[in-house]
């Protein structure tokens, strides 16, 4: 990348997402109100578009291989209040308001990060 | 992967981080304060051990190949206060205390998300 291309990527008001080789970025999501990350996932093209088309977050399942909107079978539609770009636009974050029970996690936990290393060891925190 | 070795992953206390083809695994950085989000990047399993090491965030650079102690030319250290992992344990977060200015983005700005996407365009927030 030229420095000008950098500097168009990086300073720009031009929605440039590099995907990657897969053709996905990945995506954090936060509770809007609170700030706390709900959830990391990732997003093709496919699934960028019907986000920003409905304003709810649909992510690509990698493990399905199939567009995922969010919520669709648990109720936790996630509302997208805002979307932004990092500096070098590979990755995405996502301000939401989650519907249903509030939560992100098919654990049945409001986020996906329930566990904190201690002392070598995850313990849990929700 | 079986569903023995599925409620392990997700249910149990050994930290098993799953590091993806290329030996990485996505890490999002918080200001623990504040639970802004200021980063993504990645972290092989050198870099996990230098962080867990020495209580401060060290990363892989994708770009230069090599392990990139955070803040070591621009003093914007980041001191771990705790480091979480998602469900399937392929995601890390890390609530930080910025050093330095504070700040985590090379561009000069607090945290790398400082647009915002609006109307097509982005908008700078920060």
């Amino acid at each position: 990348m030229s420095p000008t291309e950098k500097r168009a990527l990086e300073e720009g008001a031009d929605f440039a997402p590099r995907f990657d080789a897969q053709g996905l970025i990945v995506c954090v999501t936060t509770e809007a109100i609170t700030r706390q990350v709900l959830m990391v996932a990732y997003m093709n093209q496919l699934a960028l578009d019907k986000t920003l088309e409905t304003g709810e977050a649909h992510y690509w399942s990698r493990s399905r291989q199939s567009l995922w909107r969010k919520g669709e079978s648990s109720g936790q539609i996630q509302r997208v209040l805002s979307l932004s770009v990092d500096c070098d636009q590979d990755a995405l974050l996502l301000e939401v308001e989650p519907q249903g029970d509030g939560g992100a996690c098919h654990t049945g936990r409001k986020s996906c990060f329930y566990r904190k290393l201690k002392g070598g060891r995850l313990v849990f925190v929700e």
